[in-house]
Formats: structure tokens, sequence, C-alpha cells
């Protein structure tokens, strides 16, 4: 390990710093500090413990270190994950990309990640949540339009007919999402989003949707950061949709959501400046348009990425298809009891193509009945 | 101030814990530090200084604190630019920003500064400088490419005959763009450009271009980001183009590099997955484009910008609208001894109605000639 400083003090004392480990960039509310501070090769917590030195001195380096130790006391960093082939693929692509001086050494501003969402952080299951969104936004918004009452796709949204509405096709479906994605500035918007996400509970189990993250992915996105990684979503549900609450819920900030997205329009109104959504589409983030996406709003390859579907693949070949140490993952939904079992034939989040590139490719398929511990965090 | 952290060590003694700035997230190759540690009202570079303990504990916060105490140390964050109008009002601006129990305190997770290129970070005339990148595209492809002697845009392009060329217009001009910014995959056009920008040089300076930056602004930029801030650039010039030097030039990486683009096909060449670059344009971030930029790359409304022409009054605007304290700037290019004197009238960088707009609401506007002491940054 290579002294991150070294040099001779004012009264001539050698000193050499070590820093172990790149701090939580995602934080940043929190002033950043160095998670592990290693001092001569050992660690300053234990030292201070060790020191015998007035209790002035000991409350400047306690004070220092409190938070810095509180992850070097965590000894598991992914508490959720059972021991399995997938904990023991992370940690050790984690260790090879960190380890200073190893060959597969990656420098931090390269520590890029990306995750996919539905399926991946949070469930998709019977609907993609921002489909569920939509019927709830169509219901608000149906008093304002009497003429949905008779008219497809808004009716059998209103009464809930699937069938029909499976009829209406992506045409109908693409009508329900502009009726409640545009023509709202980005502001109200985003206080629409943020509403729902508050109060608005899932049919089966009547939490509210961001309950219903996986508590392994918040540990591993918390691991990633915890060693310099930035960490990025790269779904293909809508942007705007998920920037209001992924911050609080994953601590991912809005700069680094990428998702599908439509047309903005700037105006100015009574002289106030606003941001009107179009509804024309700017971005399908999904399959082939994942990788466009990354290189658009990022500029440099993942080396880490997380999906769960046929949709991610294209992500998960374009991580892998660049040089030095590169880890791709899926989610597979095996668990029918805790969470929903599907795969091959499921019509929301297929898991197919990817499933045989992985096998082919060895890229780590998690077996989330096998793999998890717990799967959504514990009620607050 | 209110402490970051306070309580009682093991052995009694209590404790509060002082960070009164952020780290500087975009250095995130260097491991982050806090640039000012101070401890019950006293910075710890100064207190290690008076106290008298053993050679041990000095070395240990010694090393400690290395980092930390440089910016402290630097007496003035911004030594370029002379005592005026314009430098006052940045400092004001960041006292206001970062000083905790402010009513104007802005939380560091918002603090969103965001920089136009040409003209602001670095010079502009007598043409873009990813203008002259064209030619000297067009001049190096020629070869391949017979017909373009005879063809215009082309023949006007080699032989530099501006007048011919600005006959072509826009239309040549996107041509000329086309031709020389697609086709290609953006690893090959990262390449290109990487080439480029480390060997073309200015034909009045002879200097390199990434050698006409404005020593005031890099100081600039790094002082907000000694001050939490994430520093973007948000340019109407190509964001491929700026991406491959932006990080050593500026220190903006470049997933914080916003400007105009085409778009991106995903393809598998012998199973080896590519981006080709295609001749089709999918963002225009000029004007009106600036603040749809920033909020599809972003998502948060910035609290500072910067810039220099018409093509950055809507981002000033976007940016002054938010509520709480907002900065606004533009570089009035008054220097025509140093670099150039152009504005309401000039074909390229034209300062007319954001001018108006500036002066009316306040915004800072920096006379060049009067405020900056020296220009470029010194020759290495």
């Amino acid at each position: 390990m290579q002294p991150f400083a070294s040099g001779t003090s004012d009264d001539g004392c050698a000193f050499r710093l070590y820093i172990s480990s790149g701090c939580n960039p995602c934080m940043r509310s929190i002033p950043l500090l160095p998670q592990r501070l290693m001092v001569a090769g050992r660690s300053l917590p234990r030292m201070i413990k060790e020191l015998h030195v007035n209790r002035m001195i000991r409350c400047l380096l306690a004070a220092l270190l409190v938070f810095c130790s509180l992850p070097v006391l965590a000894a598991d960093p992914l508490p959720s994950w059972k021991s399995g082939p997938s904990k023991k693929a992370i940690v050790a692509f984690m260790d090879k990309v960190t380890t200073t001086g190893s060959p597969d050494f990656v420098a931090v501003n390269e520590r890029i990640a990306t995750f996919d969402n539905d399926g991946t952080l949070w469930a998709e299951q019977p609907l993609y949540f921002q489909g569920f969104f939509v019927f709830d936004r169509i219901r608000v918004l149906a008093p304002q339009h009497p003429e949905w009452q008779t008219t497809e796709p808004y009716k059998s949204a209103l009464t809930g007919d699937m069938k029909d509405l499976a009829a209406a096709g992506e045409k109908g479906l693409a009508e329900l999402i502009a009726a409640t994605h545009s023509g709202m500035t980005t502001d109200e918007f985003n206080s629409v989003v943020t509403q729902w996400a508050a109060t608005a509970r899932h049919p089966k189990t009547k939490k509210l949707y961001t309950e219903m993250v996986y508590q392994p992915m918040l540990e591993l996105l918390a691991y990633l950061r915890a060693n310099g990684f930035k960490t990025y979503i790269v779904s293909g549900g809508g942007q705007e949709f998920m920037r209001p609450w992924t911050e609080r819920v994953y601590g991912i900030p809005p700069e680094q959501v990428i998702g599908s997205g439509g047309e903005l329009k700037y105006e100015l109104r009574d002289g106030v400046p606003v941001l009107v959504k179009l509804p024309k589409v700017a971005l399908v983030d999904d399959s082939v348009g994942k990788p466009v996406g990354i290189q658009r709003f990022i500029g440099r390859r993942p080396i880490f990425a997380f999906g769960n579907s046929d949709g991610d693949q294209q992500m998960l070949e374009w991580t892998t298809g660049g040089d030095g140490p590169r880890f791709a993952g899926l989610v597979h939904h095996t668990d029918g009891k805790r969470e929903w079992a599907y795969d091959r034939k499921s019509r929301i989040g297929k898991l197919d193509k990817a499933w045989d590139e992985a096998t082919q490719k060895g890229w780590t398929v998690v077996d989330m009945r096998k793999e998890w511990k717990t799967i959504y965090p514990p009620a607050r």
C-alpha cells in the first residue's frame, strides 16, 4: 500500500499517512470524511484507545474520528446478503479495484456504478409502479375530463379493466402517459410525484411504494459509495418520476438519475421562467437506449452494473465491454413467497436473453430466495 | 454556528465538532478531506502549533491536516481577480450561502454552479474553437474525399475562403459538422479530439487552445468546489468535443459536462459493443436549450451561473428564478489588448439582450480589462 502522504513534521518526526478508502460522494449534505484512516499501518480509531495522552487530545481525536470509525467498526458491509456466490463475487471485485498497487486498481474518478431501477432496486409486480401512478393520476384528473368516462383508453383505466386496456396496446399506454406526464411544469410534476410517493400504497403489500425497495441493494449502494463509487440509476422508467424521491430513498441525487423522458419547453410566464413538459419522447432509456443514456449523461463507461431483465442486457454488455475489471449482476426473482417469482415468460421484467448471456459470460446472477436474508427494509 | 457533532467521550470529556465547509467533490481521485476543521470554534491547524504535547501526537495531527490546512492557509482564493465589484459580489455570495445558521445558508447538495464554456471559460475569437477543429479535421480527412476539392462547403473550408463559406450558411455549417462529428464510434471521436487538443494551436496566439482558458475563471471554479459546489459546464458547444479534456483543464469530469450533441446508436461489432455517432442532432444546448439541458442532466436548479453572451441569458434567468440566494454573472470582453473586445455587435459571442437584463436585474458583469489581473494561466 502506498502512503497517501509522507514527510517530516516541523520538529523532525517522520510521518506517513495512509487512506485506504474514499469517501461517500453522494452524502454531499454531510461534510465528507475519509472512512478509514491509517497512520503508519495502524487504524487510528484503535490507536486512540491505546494512547496514553491527556484527555483533551483524546477528545480531539475522538471527535475527529467519531464518524470515520463507524464504517470501520461495521464488520459486514452487506449484512442482508447470505454468504453465497453473489456476495463473494461483489466483495472480491471491490477488494480488487480498491487495492492500491493491484493491477486491477481503478482510480476513484473511474468508479462508476449503474443500476436499473424497476425489479433491481425496487419491486415491479404486478405492474411497474409508474403504471400505478398513471392510474392513480387518471382517477385524480378524471373530474376535469368528463369525456374520459366514455373514451378509451381512459374508460378502462378508470374502471380498472386490464383486458380492454391491454387491447389499447402501446398507443393507448402512450396516451395515458402523455395525459399524466405532460402539460404541466417540471416543478408542478415534481410536487405531484412527491405527494404520490408519500401516500400511495401497493395493492398487495399495502406498503408505500418507496418501502418496497430491496434492503440488500440499499446495502450494496452504500458499500459502493463507501468505496468511492458514484452510483447512478439507469432506468427505462421516467427520469422525472424517480428524481423526487431517489435521494431520500437510495441516496442517489437527481443528477445521477438517468431515465426515459420527454421534451421540455422553456417559457417565461409573467416574467417567471418555467419548463413545460411536452408530450414528445426525448429518450427511451431502455435496452439499446441504456448505453446511449450512459454515454450521454455520464460520458464514461461504468465498471459495475446491475439489472434484472432483458432491458438491461445492453447496459451489462456495454459495462463489461471495456478494459480492466468489470462487474455485471442480475437480480433473479426466485422468491414467490416473500416477493414474486418470474423470469423467461414474464410480461413485466422478462429475464430470458440476458440470463443466457449471463450464463455464457459468467455474470453474477443473484438468487433472491437463496441469497437475500431480507427483501424490504424494516418498517420505520 | 451549529456543531456537526457533539457528545461525551468515554472518559467523560465533552466535545463539539464543527466543520465549516464541505470538501471538493470534483477532485474525486484524491481522497476527500474536509477543508476547514474547527473544534470548539478554533482552527485545528492553528491548535496544532499551539499544543504542548508529545511529538507523536503532533505528527499524527499534522499528518491528518496536511491537506486540510492548505486551503485555509491560502488567504485569497481568487488571486487573479482585482479587488472590484465582481470579486466582492462573488465572495459575499459565497460567505452567505456557506455560513451555517445564516438565513441564506444552502445545503451542500444544492450547491450547483453552471458555466458556459466559449467566451466564459476559454476564448472564442475569431471563431469558436470547435470551428477550428472542424476545419482542421476537414483538412485531415480530405485525402479520403477527393470530391471535396470541388464541392461546397468543403471546397471553401479547405481553401479557407470564409466569404464563400458564410454564403453556405447554417446548412453548410451543419454539413461540415456532420462530416467531422459523426460516422465514427464515441471512442474513436474521443481519440481524435484528445490528439487535436494536445497539438492544435490558435492562429493568433500560437497557444494550444486548452492554454487559452481564463486563469481567473479556473480560480473561481476551484473556489466554488472548495466550498462544496458541484461545477458544471453548460455549453452550446459539443458535449463530446469538450469531455476529453475538461477534467484535466478545468477539473470538471465528463459527467458534469452538458453540451449540444447528436444521436447515438448502439451496435455489436464482432461481439464488441460500440456507440456510433449519428448525423442527427439530439440537443441544441444553447439559449432556451440551456435550462432544458440543466433540467435533463442535473434535475436541480443551479444557484450560481456564469456566461458571457445572449446564448446564456435563459440559463441566468432560470438560475436566478428560484428561491433563496442566487448568483448570475457575465464575462464582458473589454480587453482588446490582452484578449478581444466585443459585445453588442459581435458575430461570435454577441452580448446584447443579456447585458440589458443584467443591468436591469443587478447581475454581476465582469469588466475583463479592469477586473482581471491576468487572462491566461502562466505557460508551463
